[in-house]
């Protein structure tokens, strides 16, 4: 049996401002999803999702339900496509079984579904044997996300393979930025699930509205993407605080952010959280503040305290591998 | 004895960002400062402020107080200051005792202190025949401004003295806009004072960090003042809204929000509000809710159920003018 790991990322800055073209800064964190794949003796895939208490298996285009019905199949499917990329490119025809389990909050702007493909593509290409480059690791997960998230940015499944720090911009591919300190994180969620489609809907919508208003917030966030790229290759925590929290309020501008949100936010902020912002898609999902590290207790009681669930993320060198 | 009145303000759009040259949208409100004037048969200036509890009486520098000790002497100061103006201009050499009362909640962002001053003016004006025009009892009213502000925009005492929509630039002046409809308002006080000086210095020391980013955030704040100008003169109260919730934003991105302020916005935003954003200098003070009329009330209630204290407020055509 073969298992591997990849990571959960955080989006630090440029989330919404990316669909435009502009830069991006994500973060591998160290909270990982895993994927175990063994052969089987027939040709089926077989998929269990331990946390989602979901099972079953795929024979072509067949679903044969174990646990949780058909909707088992629909969140199934994207493992079943990263494993499909892998069986296709090995050229075997062998029957897989997959086991996945993952700690990461779903629907939460964390990347879990990436990180569950890239787990499963390292782990099935490990198992037949396979020897893929990382750029074809990216693209079958990628791949599998496609079906999650219809045209996606491809800045999940690109954190999940490489793990680290980088700089996103679409067209462009990414830059690794040279982060040497820790980056003390607390990470809040508002326990909202929300559609990514949607919010990018929201942000459309205004833009519409109010073109030239919305693509100088758009620049303006280009413009705090760079700086914080300086700031985290210099290690000026305190800079890059001071960029979340401009980050954050131009979430604000384009109608990213609500109410729940917001109190996790200034709870951070009150507490002493060198800033504060929400991460990934807004309206709902989950915050992230930087904190000094004898802060971080502090921080992430208050954000409990004001209605969210948090964990402390630091970040992450390591993309998808191997565990065993 | 002349009465006469002027009124509070609320900025709509474009504070923090009219220190740095860019237009803001400024709007009197049927809530009004009163000053009562009569001739003494010394050459005292006497100062009764009904709310503050504070009254004394000036004979050139000499300050006598009669309620409220030393602390009179600085908050009546305005009031002699705007009254002495007057004096001169007329050249009598008269004893005027003054009574000014006002509902206007103080160092909240609404001006009541160039209320004050612009009420005086015009009522020691009519008691001493003296004929100013508009301009002369703007120019009065902020000069007694200086004393309190040290060097103010000018801002409060302009919409005191005209009254109605103004669009006003630094080193410009104003424009009157034809605003026909409407304007239904909630305004709702954090109760927490603070100082604009210090909300001022806030945001020059993060421009100071961070001039590009800052300059952008300045220059979209004349966007959306531009655009809430046209949507203020074609009466478009959907459109305003949204810009009043962008230009909230914009003022959270250069550091002027806080948490209270949050709180009350994000009432009103919820109960339906069309835009909400802080009102002044920020830091504390007061917001504003843009409403439908059918939902001032209920909108009211969320922002008193929020912590905060509101009144409805209406824009008023009428600046300072004689009661009776």
């Amino acid at each position: 049996m073969i298992v591997a790991s990849a990571p959960a990322k955080i989006i630090l800055f440029g989330e919404h401002f990316v669909v435009y073209g502009e830069p991006a800064i994500v973060l591998a964190i160290d909270k990982r999803a895993r994927a175990s794949a063994e052969l089987r003796t027939d040709k089926r895939i077989y998929i269990n999702s331990v946390d989602l208490g979901l099972s079953g298996s795929f024979m072509e285009e067949q679903f044969q339900p174990e646990l949780g019905g058909e909707e088992a199949r629909t969140k199934l499917e994207p493992i079943k496509i990263a494993t499909q990329k892998v069986l296709h490119f090995s050229k075997k025809q062998v029957g897989v079984s997959i086991e996945v389990e993952s700690s990461i909050p779903v629907a939460a702007g964390l990347g879990s579904s990436a990180a569950v493909a890239a787990a499963v593509v390292v782990a099935v290409s490990r198992l037949l044997d396979a020897k893929l480059s990382k750029e074809e690791v990216f693209r079958f997960a990628y791949e599998a996300e496609c079906f999650v998230h219809g045209t996606p940015s491809g800045i999940d499944p690109t954190i999940s393979t490489y793990g680290g720090v980088l700089l996103f911009q679409r067209d462009r591919g990414f830059k690794s930025l040279n982060v040497e300190g820790d980056i003390p994180l607390v990470v809040g969620d508002t326990g909202m699930e929300r559609s990514t489609g949607e919010q990018v809907a929201i942000v459309r919508e205004r833009r519409k509205h109010f073109p030239s208003i919305i693509d100088h917030v758009i620049k303006t966030g280009r413009e705090v993407a760079l700086k914080a790229a300086k700031a985290l290759e210099t290690g000026d925590l305190n800079a890059l605080g001071e960029l979340m929290n401009i980050n954050h309020a131009l979430l604000c501008a384009v109608g990213a952010s609500n109410e729940p949100l917001e109190r996790l936010v200034y709870a951070a902020r009150k507490t002493g959280a060198l800033g504060a912002k929400l991460t990934g898609a807004g309206g709902g999902g989950c915050m992230v503040a930087l904190c000094l590290p004898e802060k971080l207790e502090k921080v992430a009681e208050a954000i409990k305290r004001a209605g969210g669930t948090t964990f402390i993320a630091r970040k992450s060198s390591e993309g998808a591998k191997i565990e065993s």
